[in-house]
């Protein structure tokens, strides 16, 4: 959508616009979180997939959703139990977490291969990580097909914490863990603070302590 | 899930299920990334609402998902028309994105009072926000109540970037666009790159350049 060419030296407002191009659609929203999956049905070798396409979607009750394409190995095991267990990424992590995203399950242990340790769940079968800052056990609700992806629509149904990041007061300190985000195919750490919730409306503007 | 207590020269992989706290089922997946969604039927005054809870749900088609609050001005909006824009937030447009996320669209006219451009868009009514490095022009899918929030699956019709971050080759270099991700209440800025898709599986185990 070129409108005019671009001036050197140029009124930022107005020729905003004329720096815009049309793009394929496509999958642009990032950052979002690499997070490991592990599934697996009772008795069996459990495994672990790395899945980009997954969030938050509602908060009370709360749920969160993953997008896994049905050729994948962790497909079936997902859809026979209808468990599984949304593991965080930590930087410690991010090499695993790529590992799992590229390699099957059908040809390798995961946990065993990346010396994981599985973590027994509380309110599902499959296990979590141990190595992970945050394991979200989640019940899968709703399975959508969409082309490429199904959609797992699933009820956060228990969530364990690496308590280490427990401050004095029991609050837990999830960005102390040092979290990755995944963008456009890249793997990053969190870098510098630049605000918290609501700060663009305090009356010192000024991000929380 | 205490199992014994944590010994002061411990070894880790044996203590790190002793670590491990459980925790009131919630919403602890992140990071995400908050975007700003601009909505608006035709002839009305376009709105913003900025959304933590979006992602990617399938790559072909592409489409991604958001969760809105029914009590939210903007609900009306994107369900009336059916159409909304999905605007990555980068560090310039955090403060914006903050205080769309805590501030009605019934009282206020965010594009004004923020000094944001409404962008054209190509194949939906709502405009994009010209300083976003990125506008996803979107037509919602499907619509499912799941409780606090309705989910929009919505398909990816129109993708338009800001040209200033082509290379020299015409690549669209999202890395550069300084995008910004919400976690646990906090906005940060992308950090250290910590490896690119693969990169775990490649002979020199090197992220790519």
């Amino acid at each position: 959508m070129k409108e005019r060419p671009i001036r050197k030296k140029q009124n930022r407002t107005q020729t905003i616009r004329s720096q815009r191009e049309m793009w394929k659609p496509g999958n642009m929203l990032y950052p979002v979180p690499a997070v490991m999956v592990s599934c697996g049905c009772p008795g069996e070798r459990p495994n672990i997939i790395t899945v980009a396409w997954a969030g938050t979607i509602c908060s009370d009750p709360p749920m969160l959703s993953i997008s896994v394409r049905k050729e994948r190995y962790s497909y079936g095991l997902i859809q026979d139990s209808g468990e599984f267990v949304v593991n965080l990424v930590n930087r410690g992590l991010v090499f695993a977490a790529d590992f799992c995203g590229v390699r099957s399950g059908r040809d390798v242990d995961k946990f065993a291969d990346l010396k994981l340790e599985p973590l027994p769940s509380c309110h599902v079968a499959p296990p979590g990580i141990a190595q992970s800052p945050v394991s979200l056990e989640c019940r899968v609700a709703r399975q959508i097909p969409l082309g490429s992806h199904d959609l797992f629509l699933a009820d956060i149904v228990g969530v364990s914490v690496d308590g280490r990041y427990l401050d004095k007061n029991g609050r837990f300190c999830l960005n102390r863990c040092g979290l990755a985000a995944y963008s456009h195919g890249e793997y990053f750490a969190l870098g510098e603070r630049l605000g918290s919730f609501g700060y663009s409306v305090r009356k010192d503007g000024k991000p929380r302590k």
